[in-house]
């Protein structure tokens, strides 16, 4: 997507044909600043500090971590202890250790002198697969906001969207965003309702940069806003991303998406979500099956910010000694999911709708007769 | 309620039985300071400034901005020039208007020598009237609390409320937080789940501060978080405050209460709203008529927090440029509200729970006729 008018992805191979530039996140929204990675310890650097983040980008990271370090050396040894280096920068990352496994098979039974090239060549692919899964993602959902737009000729399409599934956290694209994307450039009207999303505030830090940058119409709102405005007929559509998805349709995705999912179901407003095939866990039932992860209190008590100096710090926003509980997911039953948005085209949030698009999948086939 | 163990009202008279005394609520959560009001400047500021806050206490605080006033020139244009002034701190609080009005006619047709003594009277009896009032919520809303204590004996009872419905925007008990109180005052095991409600953070500053200070065990939340809590059984009942009850029930509260509704409809919770009878508006049918304030952007892309160096300030926390709405209330239909708590009992959300409880008030009668 744009910054500026300019296209960007979240990560590339630089002029010199080798060193790999990233946008550093930790500096968004405030400051856009790119970094260069030259090194195996740059990358995983980059992952643990989450300069990138959004486990398609990780994974991105992590396989030209592997390029870096083969190029200082090409040997067995060098090649394991990169990839074991790189795990354990972000350890429950599921797309980390699929893009090492990857780069793994990708190399291993090359003869050394060809390694570097070899790996180059699968990272730069798996960056593109990940923006064509995206792109087609996209184009899929686009239909739904073009519809949506020729329901109201001529009036704005307001679309309320959760967290940030948007380029930032893939290579290109994004997935809830990318059909928003889709629509703006093909010149429909539309505007997004960002949900600030706390505690982390990626919708207001990451998607609102995002889509500003991109030109797209947006306003920030807080997580309280979303179901008034539903009820004041100010959104037409919600889409959002999701971290898991069970064979059944329930989706795991950024706590608070719950609520929004059940407010767009009492006032009649679609609610898709939006997700690459890779997100089906095909050995779960029902969204009761997925664990939440805790996440630490003083994400919820403390805040970073601006000051008017141009710092960016950490204050503290709670009543000094309470204690707060940090939940970072919740899951939204498949009832309320208007329809999923994927790679492979739109279905019900259903196991029929799933199976139609994804029975292909040996993985699920194989998964199912567990 | 209490602080560190010492009972407090949030404005009272000073030993010197004429200067008022008030815990200054823009220190809050990070310092505890009361603050002096000697003249009606002093009062006027302190309500202007949000020293004080919540309709009953700024009812409250004009009053004794009156007697403050009567000290110093007893005249009568001295005391309409005193109301004049208090009336414009706050244009808009409903409660401002009417302790004005009652503070005029205690003291309109005083001799002046008498004019101090009756003001001060007056407005003592309108501090202790609220008092009751909240008292007599607690007191109705206990049994609630009670009966869920029973189902589940041995074990803690889980409350989710929202914003600040306590004794901080009142004089004592608050309306949503009366009940709790009683019943940890009796020794029930109650724990609330404290939503810290942004964009300016009631739940986590206020909620949570005074919960704390009178040793109430609770946890600050996200307001995205409360829908899971509920699908995970960890919340029992939900208790929060209103602004507005029009005729049929429906509520309006802090923006984000209807979201919580519905997870609570959703997942069988009761969800009970606490109000005194002063804030039925009889005039509305419904909740679509009530006007919604939209507030300033600044509240949801700035926060004030206190820094490491125990300096408060506020910081930029969204993705500059990008513009934010605000809409401060929303409305929670009467289908999803389990029961309204007020000083003269709980009753149905319907136009005829009211009216059974409230059916003397020759304030209904007359507005129903409009």
């Amino acid at each position: 997507m744009k910054i500026d008018g300019r296209h960007y992805r979240t990560i590339w191979v630089a002029e010199d044909g080798w060193s790999v530039e990233i946008i550093d996140q930790t500096k968004l929204p405030f400051s856009f600043e790119t970094a260069r990675l030259t090194t195996l310890d740059d990358a995983a650097r980059a992952i643990k500090t989450m300069q990138v983040r959004g486990a398609p980008l990780i994974g991105a990271t992590a396989a030209y971590g592997v390029c870096l370090a083969l190029r200082a050396d090409a040997s067995d040894a060098a090649l394991e202890a990169a990839c074991e280096a790189l795990l354990a920068t972000r350890p429950t990352a599921v797309n980390l250790r699929w893009a090492l496994d990857e780069m793994l098979a990708a190399v291993r039974n090359q003869p050394r002198e060809n390694r570097v090239a070899s790996a180059y060549a699968r990272a730069a692919a798996l960056c593109d697969e990940d923006v064509e899964t995206c792109r087609r993602i996209g184009e899929n959902g686009f239909p739904l906001i073009r519809e949506a737009a020729e329901r109201k000729p001529g009036e704005t399409v307001n679309i309320l969207t959760h967290c940030n599934a948007g380029w930032l956290a893939c290579v290109d694209w994004g997935t809830a965003l990318a059909p928003i994307y889709m629509a703006h450039n093909a010149g429909l009207p539309v505007h997004v309702w960002v949900d600030e999303t706390r505690p982390r505030n990626q919708g207001a830090a990451l998607t609102a940069f995002e889509l500003g940058a991109h030109g797209v119409p947006h306003t920030i709102i807080a997580d309280n806003a979303g179901g008034h405005l539903m009820q004041a007929g100010k959104v037409d559509m919600c889409i959002t991303g999701t971290d898991r998805t069970t064979a059944n349709g329930d989706v795991a995705n950024k706590i608070g998406t719950y609520l929004k999912a059940l407010a767009a179901w009492d006032n009649g407003v679609p609610f898709y979500v939006a997700l690459p095939g890779s997100t089906i866990d095909w050995t779960l039932q029902g969204g009761a099956d997925i664990p939440i992860e805790q996440r630490g209190a003083d994400e919820v008590t403390h805040m970073n910010g601006r000051t008017a100096d141009g710092e960016v710090i950490t204050v503290d926003i709670a009543a000094p000694g309470s204690p707060a509980a940090n939940p970072a997911f919740d899951v939204t039953p498949a009832r309320l999911v208007s329809g999923l948005i994927t790679e492979r085209g739109v279905c019900a949030a259903t196991r029929e709708g799933l199976e139609d698009l994804f029975r292909n999948e040996t993985d699920m086939t194989s998964r199912r007769s567990d």
